[in-house]
């Protein structure tokens, strides 16, 4: 069954595996007239790439992406925008020696029992250079978000035991350390526990926290399709994801109505807001203009260093042993990704407003 | 935008408000030749309807529904079934002192900013009474699932601080006691906790947790519609639910990679299984068949007799105490819904397995 | 497969058989703040209906529509409007002599080969009782387009071998005379035929052709949902249509470009026109402004009094006769139906059209 | 809004302009394992190409398409397949004059009122290439239905005046003249005709027919995706398209019920056929097993050498006269584009109709 779109009028199709051509997106609804920033592409890009630091996968993908249709004189003209960005690095022999394995907790075996077959090279589909694609479009949508003032930043907050307080939080510096933590000092004894980790040749999980500020008021829809309904949905759909909370989330379990209410009071211009944001600036399902903020947990990557029990297409038990460049932890990369995903929600609930009324 | 559908070949579509002529929904894809289990339905409606308990809210609601269409001679034709659940006990004046008011952390503020109007009369569109819908139509989906051997339980596992632990399930008592929590303890605790909250005059949250099993394998799309992202944006669509985990969810950041896999192995009969269950039956969002389990934190009710600040529509300071009858916590009557939306996205990928190969 | 929807933005779910408890609609999407005219549904419905004159059927279904959601003190509020249409006069006993029997070009053969069994009460869900649904839903759409000043009128223009001439049309009275044909002299022509098939105990097919006024300009989309494309599978989901043309239609073919091509030129307000209007008002699948209007075939109603040999259930060759209270002609009943998937479809681009721009 | 894609299950989503990079198509939802015939997707896009005879334009495509994803090793994966044609001899000089123009019956006009711009290069978007991409899909299509013996074959029926009797088919022969006439005198006849109209600087209509034979019984639903509901919209969204009929089409209107009907009875095998088929193979909306066949109507390509008034951009008068490189008449290309679409549309209701049934 046809799986590969997401989003309903701001809608993205990706395609492609990790060692064939290439991968691929084409972008369908975005309306005309948007001015298109080729440098925020390439530096999203650039951010989820492999290879960009010491703590990441050394492979090395270069992401240079193609528009192949959409633009025309630097604007988008409301047809389907499509952006091509080729394989390069492709060993495919480094993965030869797993092409009848099933790596524990990788998706070879559930792919093979559903499509009787699977393109072993690299994780093919199942891949997480998928996500490229969904950078690129990603990139698309922070656009047409910019133009309504509506600005997504993610960060990383919690690696393996290590979090961060969220009161010593500065969005301003993010992107100056490679783990992508808001706080130079937790930064650093992340970066450090995650080289700890390398060097044991394993991998450790993390959680990436996705701020969106300046939301327009009444983007989502009141029973399915809940605004943080769609948000999970999104983030969940990115690899290694495990779990999703929007507001006060999991913590919202001990507390009292009472203490959990974000009562409405005025602001200085006389805007309604809330007094406290444990509904994450989403109420009914709907934003309600205060900060989005919600939180993403990644698992820790399957592939180690570490020789593990496994069993094989022919049903034969076998060790497996990962020899492949991979990251020792997921989540500086994954910042994009969520940030990426969280813009295609809002673009689509954006466009998706502008019909509710006469 | 249309956005009262869910599921795309095992697709249902609900109408209606909290006090309007009722409720509904319309199941489009169903196969044809299903044995049509009526008592099912019934009873799933009776352990989502308020006033069942003491720990539930007082207010009743008489659930006969009506099959308006898709049924013939006992047996689903393939064509739409229609359900229809008349509103009854409808006490609209309940509402009319809270017409102008927009009640903390609900959704009558981004309600009435998105549409421009709200129908005040108990929430309207945005109430749980919605929910009966989706518990009928899931009664369906648990029909198709049972022929294919398909098992859906869900249960309470926490409320407030008291939790439920994983070494004492017998799933087989859930029904037993009115919180529906498997261990009669526990159950004990958590229904004395809520008598006590309620006294208070005030509200709390919990965690409802599902068990899929004798799932198929090779259910899931591997890229946008992964199982798990599907199922977590089904959960995220009840009203009050803040987050959702599956797996090993959110523990998953403190474990490193060699902790974390499961490892393939074989059981006495020959089949491939995993020695643990972190992925909670899901690797690369396709289903290995093993058992599926995840986790729903739900909020606490919104509305609380405590009096609250809030401003109403006029943008006038007001006081807000909630006078309706309405649930101290709201999982043991959630336990029915978090089945019901479980058991439509596993229909829906049930019929969407059938195409993907020759 | 779910197929009982039709429309993406402004979407209706149909549901029900001619002989069950009755039939509905879903009207998922429809704008909030719209004033609801009930006269105008109650009209759509009787002209509609079965029984109306002396040459449709003798059968009588009462229209006693309910509203069951979506309207709340006289408007839409942006919820899905539920309108159920209950069966009256179901004598399932007229069906019983044709449970196990295929009528020739009737549904009951495919239908049966489809899904394995059928509710053979009067055609089921092939029954055109269906398109009952689709009227009152498009009562809805032809609210908003007013709204807008969008108006669409279907007309008969063939019946048999009688035609009207396209110089000879006043629409004003096209729904003086039972045939619904916008010329009086004509109208008795076809008239009177159609009785005199009566008495043959045979059917006739006619077509009905339709126009809709004061379009936008800028409807439709320019690659597979081109508004002619829309409007012709709407058309074509009709009971008994063969065949869809628009503008110059299957006359096109015969001509050549330089007198086919419509001329740009400046009407007296200054607003550009075309001199000749070939195209029907739409141009690369987008309207431009002109009168928007096509023509829509349909059979002879397969139902004849006439002894026709068939075969049945059991693979035995038998002798059908049409026992039922069936039309001599459908059009004049079509009228209605035709104008109604018009309505649906130009709402439905109207709010499209509202999503292509910054 | 997103309007790109076609289908449900078997699902395309088109890209490209005429004068960009190239045009593309991804193909999600094709099952996995089916062997790819690579010859075949170069066969139909040669028959679509331009230039490829004295009658078509001399403008030259050169169709080296790419495949960049869902094939490994021969076979589909049933991963999304993604098809890209670089565009080649890109002559944008040749549409400079254009630039502000609105040229007659074409989509300059309408593009541009609802966009608000657009790429006046060769028609952008709205030029014909783009069905090229739906070709190469149409290929794979094709390959899916033959693996279950379903075969598509279309021919020109009708040039301007010049009509094919239906009792001198052979379709063997269709694709042995340039004209695809499956006569050859008739074909004769057709390009002797459309070389005159060349000469004349003029262009001219046509008719194209299609027959599906061995269509398994059941495919299409009874309600809104009504096989030939579906076959209609395919055909009508195809360029230059202005009518659609199935089976007795417009000539059922002058046909009697008695007449009109199609006896059931059983061959030789003791299959249950009809002994006429007016219903061209579908009833109810769903195949019957009998021979599918429609027609599709073509008007005169809008491009003709003769002077035309028109409007421009500035709503200045100007004189119009088609320099670029033409068709004088559009059927022969479209020859391959109906049978692409038609195999969409058919492998469509394959995948759809493996899941109405348990």
């Amino acid at each position: 069954m046809a799986g590969n779109s997401f989003g309903t009028l701001f809608r993205i199709t990706t395609y492609g595996e990790s060692h064939g051509a290439g991968i691929g997106v084409v972008i369908d609804g975005c309306p005309s007239g948007l001015v298109l920033d080729n440098e925020l592409i390439t530096t999203d890009l650039q951010r989820r790439k492999p290879g960009q630091s010491k703590i990441t996968t050394q492979r090395k993908e270069e992401e240079a992406y193609k528009i192949l249709s959409g633009v025309f004189e630097g604007k988008t003209t409301g047809t389907p925008i499509s952006i091509f960005i080729p394989n390069k690095d492709q060993r495919s022999k480094d993965y030869a020696h797993i092409k009848d394995s099933f790596r524990p907790s990788h998706a070879d075996y559930t792919y093979t029992e559903k499509y009787g077959n699977r393109d072993y090279r690299g994780g093919g589909r199942s891949s997480a250079r998928e996500t490229a694609a969904r950078v690129a479009a990603g990139a698309i949508a922070k656009m047409l978000l910019a133009h309504y003032g509506i600005n997504i930043q993610a960060y990383v907050s919690q690696v393996g035991p290590i979090k961060l307080d969220k009161e010593k939080i500065d969005l301003n510096i993010t992107e100056s350390n490679i783990i992508r933590c808001p706080n130079k000092e937790v930064a650093k004894e992340m970066i450090t526990y995650i080289e700890q980790i390398r060097k044991e040749g394993d991998t450790v999980g993390g959680i990436v926290s996705c701020v969106i500020s300046n939301s327009k008021k009444g983007l989502g829809d009141p029973v399915f399709d809940k605004l943080h309904a769609d948000l999970g949905k999104a983030m969940l759909s990115i690899n290694a994801v495990k779990g999703f909370e929007y507001g006060s989330g999991f913590d919202a379990v001990l507390m009292k109505g009472s203490e959990h209410n974000d009562l409405f009071t005025k602001d200085q211009e006389g805007n309604i807001v809330t007094t406290s944001n444990h509904s994450g600036g989403i109420q009914g399902g709907i934003s309600n203009g205060m900060e989005i903020h919600f939180r993403v947990a990644f698992k820790p990557v399957a592939t180690v260093v570490k020789k593990q029990d496994s069993i094989n297409k022919m049903g034969q038990a076998e060790i497996i042993s990962g020899k492949g460049r991979h990251d020792p932890c997921v989540v500086p990369r994954a910042v994009p990704i969520v940030e990426a995903m969280a813009a295609l929600v809002m673009a689509d609930h954006l466009l998706r407003d502008k019909t509710v009324r006469l």
